[in-house]
């Protein structure tokens, strides 16, 4: 392709709100552009990359089996109705009704669809197992789309649906797509990581995310440095906290007139205790499809609360923060608040408090705590993983430490049983002739996110560092003068000797600086420099991630080229 | 692939409402599936086929240098206002609100999308031509979406843009895409025609519909039988027609009783002439953005008003019948309508009558026509192509004979002029350094309507005919008795013999009957039956299109598949 014949028109400005380097390099390379809030077209060099991005990915996909088609994008609401879904997925689904007032929503996801292809016309388990897949777009109307393509509202995505008859067959079907994410991640050139998940909306048994180590990534994950234990800090577990100060001595419940003292901190050292031995109290607004309620989450003193293990603890669609006031008229007591003589309010305990001895909360009443409690004879629903896992806590597998590190998400594998078959009705008839539900996985990977992702993996302060299985071109022929007859002879005989590979020749009547700084912003994997050295029979060629230059002769060049083509 | 791996679930009921045999054969055939009101699932059989249809699509789009992108497929309302569409596009134009209460359009289309890509980049002529296009999904919602895939609401359509300095070299691109276009549906194995065609709502100076001929088609199309003239009924023109019988000779504007003689046949017979010497009135009520009014078509009395025609001359949105009531109320009178002292309401004159002497029309009076009238000294706005042209008309290049017959519309390209770039002010600088709008030309091909297309093209009362190029599998082996060990492992070596070919293995424990029936609805081009001959050594062949069968010696048939394959 000759750039004077391409549609590549790079910009100095940064774009409004960029703070990411994918999103600053791949709008001023001109990969994409965006045309309102959460939406971006797809330029020629974008198109180039997402095209093979979705191309192995499909190449994988069919590897094992799986079919590909293509679902309608405008789905009718009564779908997302069966399942439950309509009003539970909150705002993030664009809702619309057509010219005759039916309702439609576009398409965040496709398991209601997938659950509606299959339900009736797979009536028996000798058709299973089945694992349909599309690559194709998919809305949420984010309440704050940021970050270029990692956080967008249309967004391409591969997302593939399985049935099985059982657990096991499922398993084995969840593993294949483990093996399949690794190799496609593999091919596209990505460091990631399989970690275990939550399963948010979409809901199942089990899931697991595949996240691409970059130091802007949203999520945190915490690996183990020595076995293969990897997690979202959103699911993340770890072998029970110890402590090695001494445990406080006290009648059972006994109260304690601590006047003003309402952090841990502050309560810590009153008792000149480790906080370790002190239960704090998280109270949250919690947010249900007809109703709002608080609920109290106890984790250990010297613990945080993790958000999202708090809301499937609540079984909430979300958690919001509470005011002093709010709690009042609760009947709590801020600052005081304990799980001892507590009614009228839902609240959860961390698990590793269960059986815990003298410890220290609040004694609901203002200015006073109770000692010597005994976290026993509760309910055993009261006790969920509520706690953050930090760097530095131990591996619950192997019990060697932990490590945060970020990572974005780039991929998610979920055991979804039968959730969704069962909510909408979708059975086969087993063995002995009996209906039964379809045992659901579902596997999604974000195509266009993975152009931004590779662009977090991959760059420098001068912009983007593509390999050569994603680049949009592998080599930039760069000709510095346009007007030097001879360079422009030999760069096109180089570009016509190569005409079936991805060469971009910069033939534009530009200075070289311009060509120069497009090839760096770019990111194509190699430039070839035909200047002034030709007259020494030299070019040179530039390796894009490290910038080092290396001269050739010119009877090297074809050689040379045909290697790294 | 082997059929008991593979999904393609046939059905024995026809789809609801369906009439036409692409719609009855892809739904039962399990190409496609409905999932609400003109929207599709594209299932694996579908899909194979859709993405050969696109494969060659981009070869060819490609092949002229124009650039693929992908746009947004929600676009911001303030572009379709910009342009002026967003009222003008009517119900057609799913128009909704994101959760911010932004105005937000599904692209029907993507002209304003794609001014806005180009506007602030393209400064220069130097930068120009440009072509993009894409391959992506479209959204209208059809008052009466139907005939399956021929008219649905979601569908995915190559459209692309192109932008010039000049009308020379637009003139260039669309004679460029005019090749291109014939290209793609010749290899698609389609018989088609490039036809004249109205403009419609995307606007512009001149366009050219490709039509695909096909006896259900939806579109009436005039051939020439003598050069290549073809146009859609819409915009179909003929050589002037004549009449050989004597016209009648009366004083200018003679006032004549005529009492009850409303329709043009008891016009002619009550002055005993050839109504070809009669003006026909056809009123309408025309609709614009913030108005309706009555407007009144004057045609000779032996044509009929071409509806198009009529609304491009009134340059209306759209036309509805009006009744006795809202003439009368707009001071017309029913049956005796004529241009002669017409006053307050809108009219035109089919460009036929300029000139024509003699004629015979409503006097606006009830029971009178005026005789003896020369259409003359009318303002030459008046005067617009209105008539219907119908089978022997003459052509309008050659004076030979048009013959009549049906299309379906598979692509349609458009010189758009300066239309969007002037109203949404896109603008370069010329070689003088002098500010001027693009000039654009715009290209539409309906992809998943060309899966449509190929079977209403190619079926029998059986089902689909695929040929080579389209077909989602060029052979089926069917094993009419998978017991028999011999015919299935003749079956398994052939099968691994040609693994890397597009081969379905139908290994399924069923019916011989069914499997035929499958073959024949699938219309895959040829069947490999290993049956009870393989006693003998022998299998057979069978040939779709014409349903032949050739019995092969086993030793033959990898030589004979090598050939097909």
């Amino acid at each position: 392709m000759k750039f004077s014949k391409f549609y590549a028109i790079s910009t100095k400005e940064n774009p409004k709100d960029a703070t990411l380097p994918s999103h600053v390099f791949l709008v001023k390379g001109a990969f994409v552009e965006q045309i309102g809030s959460g939406l971006y077209n797809f330029l020629p060099l974008g198109k180039r990359v997402l095209d093979k991005i979705k191309n192995i990915i499909k190449e994988e996909m069919d590897k094992t089996g799986a079919l590909e088609v293509n679902l309608s994008f405008n789905t009718p609401a009564e779908l997302w109705k069966e399942s439950g879904r309509f009003n539970v997925f909150g705002k993030e689904l664009l809702r619309f009704k057509d010219r005759k007032e039916n309702d439609f929503v576009l398409g965040p996801t496709h398991e209601e669809a997938m659950v509606a292809l299959v339900r009736n016309k797979i009536n028996s388990y000798k058709q299973l197992p089945l694992h349909l897949y599309q690559i194709g777009l998919k809305f949420r109307d984010e309440a704050r789309p940021r970050f270029g393509l990692l956080r967008c509202r249309e967004f391409l995505m591969k997302d593939g649906y399985s049935f099985h008859s059982n657990e096991a067959d499922l398993d084995r079907e969840f593993n294949l797509m483990h093996e399949t994410y690794s190799k496609i991640l593999t091919r596209l050139g990505l460091e990631f990581r399989a970690v275990e998940a939550d399963s948010g909306a979409i809901g199942g048994s089990g899931s697991k995310e595949f996240m691409v180590l970059a130091k802007n990534g949203e999520d945190d994950i915490l690996l183990c440095e020595h076995c293969d234990y990897a997690a979202n800090i959103e699911a993340a577990k770890r072998t029970k906290k110890t402590c090695k100060d001494e445990r406080p001595e006290a009648d059972f419940a006994t109260q304690f007139h601590t006047p003003n003292i309402k952090t841990i901190e502050e309560l810590a050292d009153f008792f000149k205790i480790n906080p370790y031995y002190t239960i704090k109290a998280v109270a949250k607004k919690a947010i249900y499809e007809s109703e709002e309620k608080i609920v109290v989450f106890f984790v250990r003193g010297d613990d945080e609360l993790q958000e999202i293990k708090a809301l499937n603890a609540a079984k909430a669609l979300e958690l919001a923060d509470v005011n002093e006031k709010e709690l009042e008229n609760a009947g709590l007591v801020p600052g005081f608040i304990g799980f001892v003589g507590l009614n009228g309010v839902d609240f959860y305990i961390d698990h590793e408090l269960e059986n815990e001895t003298n410890m220290i909360i609040g004694a609901n009443k203002k200015d006073y705590h109770l000692i010597g409690i005994n976290v026993v004879n509760l309910n055993k629903e009261r006790f969920k993983d509520l706690a953050v896992v930090k760097e530095h806590d131990l591996c619950p597998k192997c019990q060697h430490k932990l490590k945060q590190s970020k990572g974005i998400e780039v991929g998610h594998i979920f055991k979804l049983g039968n959730k969704y078959s069962k909510a909408m009705n979708a059975s086969y008839l087993d063995e002995n002739g009996k209906a039964q539900f379809f045992t659901m996985g579902c596997y999604g990977m974000g195509v266009s996110r993975l152009v931004a992702v590779a662009i977090e993996a991959s760059h420098d302060e001068k912009g983007c560092i593509w390999n050569k299985t994603l680049a949009p071109f592998i080599l930039d022929i760069i000709v510095s003068n346009i007007k030097d007859t001879k360079a422009m002879e030999f760069a096109e005989q180089i570009y016509t000797h190569f005409k079936d590979k991805e060469i971009l020749f910069d033939d534009r009547n530009e200075r070289f600086g311009v060509k120069i700084n497009d090839f760096e912003l770019m990111g194509f994997p190699y430039a070839l420099v035909i200047g002034k050295g030709l007259e020494k029979d030299e070019v040179e060629v530039i390796h894009r991630n490290t910038l080092e230059k290396q001269i050739l002769k010119t009877q090297e060049v074809i050689s040379y080229l045909e290697k790294i083509l």
